[in-house]
């Protein structure tokens, strides 16, 4: 079905246009007009794939949201066999700060829909949804490591879960060069380090 | 001088006109007609204030950073004599996540600015500027906290320091309601108890 292929890409070249429009200029003019323009299409051939500025958001945060999981899974896959709690979590918080440009674009793309998402009852609830996702996939990942003996028994694992998640945090402080990349790795560590137990060799 | 009282007082005006905006409708709406309309006053009344958008979105970022400034000094001076550094970190840290309504309204006009200022050198630079003198004051009492034996002497001042700023990493999940204020709560006091050694009493 080649006609979906095209679609299927179009629609993420649609994408990478929205979110080259929010890189260089902000969010307040991704306009469908703008985007249209930047992707090198007409706004009607745009309308065609996404009916209203709204709808084009969604696409672009889901697609976001998409990329950073299979750059995070793509990074754990690489760990050597049975890979400690410790690396997988670590590799899901880089991989959400803006530390290389592909997590830049997409921190930024998630950071201007939670703005976004605030003023619109079914964007927020999509963005909630995408949030308490991620935030099960850590705590489950807290629970487990409990369970195995690499995080203490006596924490709770829902403070633990939003103590990690908090670390990205540090997002606005790289965003601004308030703190350079290695500082915001060595506070990870060290976050880190409290939480889980030492790596069995 | 009651004329520049009055400037300021329709400053300040404007700036909540803004607010209300930003909060009801989102940044992208925070056009100088809306919130000239929302403050009841006449476009060009507006610009006799706030000659462009920049210019009125920098004030309301300096009112909304000076608004949170005041509420934590509030907060710290009705602490008991000689508080404990953890009391004081404990505060600035809750009023500038959206806990109550006037820290919800201050936390999301951060958050719009910073995406705001990604774009814009001169915001950026100003953005920055600002959080770095909110760094400088953690890392101070920090290190104060450090040197008073509060917190243990092997301890990175530096490390130490972005951590705490990145419990500000909660408010996305708080705005979107994934966790609620008592959650938050108990996360940032587990922090704060791993950092401070109990209070000596």
């Amino acid at each position: 079905m080649p006609k979906q292929v095209d679609h299927a890409e179009r629609r993420e070249a649609i994408a990478h246009a929205l979110w080259r429009v929010v890189d260089a200029r902000g969010w307040p003019h991704a306009t469908l007009r703008a985007v249209a323009d930047e992707a090198g299409v007409s706004l009607g051939q745009l309308q065609h794939y996404f009916s209203n500025r709204s709808a084009m958001l969604t696409f672009a945060l889901d697609y976001a949201a998409e990329q950073t999981s299979l750059r995070i899974a793509a990074r754990q896959r690489a760990l050597a066999p049975r890979p400690h709690p410790r690396d997988l979590v670590r590799i899901a918080i880089t991989e959400m700060l803006p530390l290389h440009p592909d997590a830049r674009a997409t921190s930024r793309v998630s950071a201007a829909y939670v703005l976004e998402s605030l003023h619109d009852v079914e964007l927020r609830e999509r963005t909630a949804a995408g949030m308490r996702e991620g935030r099960a996939m850590v705590l489950q990942a807290v629970h487990t490591a409990i369970a195995d003996g690499h995080i203490p028994a006596d924490r709770d694992p829902q403070v633990e879960t939003d103590l990690v998640l908090a670390l990205t945090g540090l997002g606005p402080l790289l965003d601004l060069g308030v703190i350079k990349t290695d500082a915001a790795l060595a506070a990870i560590d060290a976050h880190l380090d409290r939480l889980f137990s030492p790596v069995a060799s």
